[in-house]
C-alpha cells in the first residue's frame, strides 16, 4: 500500500503481454486523476475548504442556485456518459469496456479545451433509464457530452434528455463528426470554386454520424444529399427499415428519387461521405462527377482506399492520422463545451454547431490545398477558436446565461 | 474566454461582499479539476490514449472484465453520492447547494488517501431512484462513498445499495463517524484504566451518525447503552415515533429499560455522546459517574459546553478543531478507501470497520492524555496505518479480491 502518487507502480502484475504492451503499460491505473485546486497544509485552510467555512457557500447556492456555477465545479465540469452499445467500431462491449474511452475523452477535453470531464459508463441500455439517470446527475455538470450511444437510442436519448435539463447535451458522435466534416466540405468546396449549393453527396451510413451530418449538410444549404443504410439508399416510400429518423429523412433528402445503392448513387455525384464499414469499389468512385470529394472515415479501414481514390478525387479526407486531411472530432468537442460553459448556454443550438464548423473551417486560410482542407489536431488555435464562435453563436441564439 | 488553467480569472464578478471574502474566493472555479496521468504531446501520444490503441484496452476488458481495475480509474475512483437533504447542519438545501462539501469530501479523499473521487450531487430524494442511479453509475467506480443523506433513507439506500453492488458502499456520516468515536473512546478507557465493557454511555440522537455509532459500540462489546431522540430514550416498548431500524435499537440497547430524557439517563452513566443539536443542562454532565467522558460532536455548537464540563469529566471530545480531542471523519474515511480499493475489496465489513477504529487509537500510543486521545487529522501516519488495517481485515473477512 503506497499513497498517491504511486498507486500505478502498486497495482498487480497481469500477464507479461500486457505488462510489457506499451500501450496497456500508459493505461495502468487510468488516463486521468483528481487534483486539488486549494491548499490542504493546516487547520485554516481546512476550515476554509470544509467545515465550517464551506457551510457559508452551500447557503449561498441554496439562496441562489446560478452560484454554482462560480463557487462550485459545475461551471467547468462535463459528464462523459456512455452505455457502451457503440464504443469505437468495436460495437456493444459494455460499460466497464468502455471506460478507457470515455477517459481518453476526458483527456482530450481537459487537455485542448480546459474543460473538466467526468467518464460515467452506465449500466442500463434503457432510453427511460439513460434520460432519467443523465436527468438525475445534472446538478453536478455544466453539460452532459453523450458517447457511444448506438441509433437509433441515442438520437431519443439526446432530444428529451435536452427537454428536461438546462445545461448543453451534445452527443459527440453525431454533431462533433458533422461539424468537422462541413468545415473540411466547407473549405473543399472553396478549393474548386464552389458553394455547398453546387453539390450533391451521398452519405453511406445512416447510424449517429450519418443521420447527424446529414442534417447538418442540409442545414448548411447542401444542394441535394442521399443517405443509404444497409438496405440501400432511403428515399421516400421506401418500406423496409424505417424507423422514425429514417421516414424524417426520407422527407428531406434524396430529392432525385434515387434508389438502389450507394455506388448507384454516386454516379455523377460530388461527395462521398462515408461513416459505416462497407467498402465502395474503386469503379463507384471513378463514376463520380469531375472534381469530387471523398471522405471516407471508417477506422481502421476507409471505405475507399485512399492510394486509389488519388486518380479520380480532388479531395480526399479520412478518419485516420497517417493520411491528409483527418476527420477529427477532437477539432470540436473540446471548442464547443469551453465556448457553451464560458456562456453557461443552457443547450446547443444548430447555429453554434454551424458556427464551430464556421470557425474550424476559417483556420485553413490561405493554407488551403487538396491535402490540407482541415487543420491539425493539435493546432493550438483550433479550441479557442470554436470556443469564441460557440459562445458567440449563443448569445446570437439566445441560450447564453453569461 | 481563457483556456486552463485561468478559468476561475476568467469568472465573472459576483458582488463585492462574496468577491471580497477569502471563503468565496477559494470556492471561485471550485476546489477540485481534472489532471491528465499520461502525456498528449504529438499524434503517438494521441494514438495511444485514444483511437486507435485505445481499442485494444477497451477489447481486452470486454473479454476480461476484472482488468478495468489495473486499466482504467475506476481502481483507484470513488463517487462521493448525495441528495442534499442532510447537509452539514444545514439540512435540506438540496444537491445544487450540496455541491461545496461533495467537492470538499473529495478533495480530502485525494490529500489524504490518494483517492480520486467525483462528487455527485443528485437531482432526487426518492430510496429506489437513489439506489438505481448508483447501480447504474456502478461500472465507473470503485467503491461509492454516501454523504449527507438524511435518515433513516441513508440506512435503506446503503444496505439496498451494497446488496445489488459488488464495491463497497460506505455512509461516512454513519460509519465515519463510528469509527473515530470508537478510537477515541477506547483511548479514554486505556487512559481511565478501563474497558469497554465497563462503560455505560448515552447517545444523544438517532440519526445516521447516532444509529452508526450505537451499533459499532455495541459491536465492540460497550457495556450497555441508551438512545435518544427527540422524543426522549428509545425503549423497547415505546410506542411512538419508532421506526423500523428504532425498533431494532429498541431490542438491541438500554437494557436497563431507562425512560426519559437525555438528562434522566446521564445520570450515573460513565459517556455522554452527542450527535444533535440538543443542549445538555451543565448539572446533567455533573450527575455522570466519577471519570465520565463527553463526546460533544454537533457544530458548531456542542451539546455541553467543554469549558464548564471540565469540572465533571476526565474527558472531553468535540467536532470542533479549535478544542483539543476533535472527532473528524477525515480520520477514517480516506483510510478506509484506500485500503478497500487497494485490495478491490467487495464491500465493508463490521470487521473492517472495527481494524480501522483500532489503527486510528493505536496511533496515540504513549502520548495518551485527556487533551490527546485522537490523533491529528493532519498526522500523516493515519490515513496508510488505516488502509493496512482494512485492507488486512477485509482479506481476513474474505472479501479482497486482490
Amino acid at each position: 500500500m503506497t499513497l498517491h502518487p504511486d498507486i500505478p507502480a502498486d497495482l498487480p502484475a497481469v500477464r507479461p503481454e500486457l505488462d510489457d504492451d506499451p500501450v496497456f503499460r500508459l493505461h495502468r491505473g487510468g488516463k486521468i486523476e483528481t487534483a486539488l485546486r486549494v491548499p490542504l497544509r493546516d487547520r485554516d485552510d481546512l476550515s476554509m475548504a470544509y467545515t465550517p467555512g464551506v457551510a457559508r457557500v452551500c447557503q449561498a447556492i441554496a439562496a441562489e442556485p446560478d452560484l454554482a456555477s462560480v463557487y462550485t465545479v459545475r461551471g467547468n465540469t462535463v459528464a462523459v456518459v456512455t452505455d457502451g452499445t457503440a464504443v469505437l467500431g468495436l460495437g456493444d462491449i459494455g460499460p466497464a469496456a468502455a471506460m478507457p474511452v470515455m477517459e481518453g475523452k476526458a483527456l482530450l477535453f481537459k487537455h485542448f479545451g480546459g474543460v473538466d470531464a467526468v467518464p460515467l459508463a452506465l449500466a442500463t441500455t434503457d432510453v427511460d433509464e439513460l434520460i432519467d439517470t443523465c436527468v438525475r446527475l445534472a446538478p453536478s455538470f455544466g453539460g452532459i457530452n453523450l458517447e457511444d450511444i448506438s441509433a437509433p437510442r441515442c438520437f431519443e436519448v439526446e432530444q428529451r434528455l435536452q427537454e428536461r435539463v438546462d445545461i448543453p447535451v451534445f452527443h459527440d458522435d453525431q454533431h462533433g463528426t458533422a461539424i468537422v466534416v462541413l468545415a473540411g466540405l466547407r473549405n473543399a468546396a472553396r478549393l474548386t470554386g464552389r458553394t455547398l449549393g453546387d453539390l450533391r453527396a451521398v452519405v453511406s451510413g445512416a447510424g449517429a454520424a450519418g443521420v447527424a451530418v446529414t442534417r447538418m449538410l442540409l442545414d448548411a444549404g447542401i444542394g441535394d444529399i442521399a443517405v443509404a443504410d444497409t438496405r440501400g439508399l432511403i428515399f421516400h416510400g421506401r418500406a423496409v427499415g424505417m424507423t422514425p429518423v429514417k421516414q424524417a429523412l426520407a422527407a428531406d433528402t434524396n430529392r432525385a428519387g434515387l434508389r438502389g445503392s450507394v455506388v448507384d448513387a454516386l454516379a455523377g455525384a460530388d461527395v462521398f461521405i462515408g461513416v459505416s464499414s462497407g467498402r465502395v469499389p474503386d469503379e463507384a468512385v471513378g463514376s463520380m462527377a469531375p472534381s469530387s470529394f471523398v471522405f471516407a472515415m471508417a477506422n481502421p479501414d476507409p471505405e475507399v482506399d485512399p492510394e486509389a481514390a488519388h486518380r479520380h478525387t480532388a479531395v480526399i479526407a479520412t478518419g485516420r492520422s497517417d493520411y491528409p486531411n483527418q476527420i477529427n472530432n477532437v477539432l470540436a468537442f473540446p471548442g464547443v463545451f469551453r465556448g457553451a460553459l464560458d456562456v453557461r448556454a443552457r443547450r446547443i443550438t444548430p447555429l453554434m454547431r454551424l458556427a464551430a464548423a464556421d470557425a474550424i473551417a476559417a483556420l485553413v486560410g490561405d493554407d488551403l490545398s487538396a491535402l490540407h482542407i482541415i487543420p491539425s489536431v493539435f493546432d493550438p488555435r483550433v479550441a479557442p477558436a470554436v470556443a469564441n464562435a460557440v459562445a458567440d453563436a449563443a448569445r446570437a441564439d439566445g441560450v447564453a446565461r453569461r
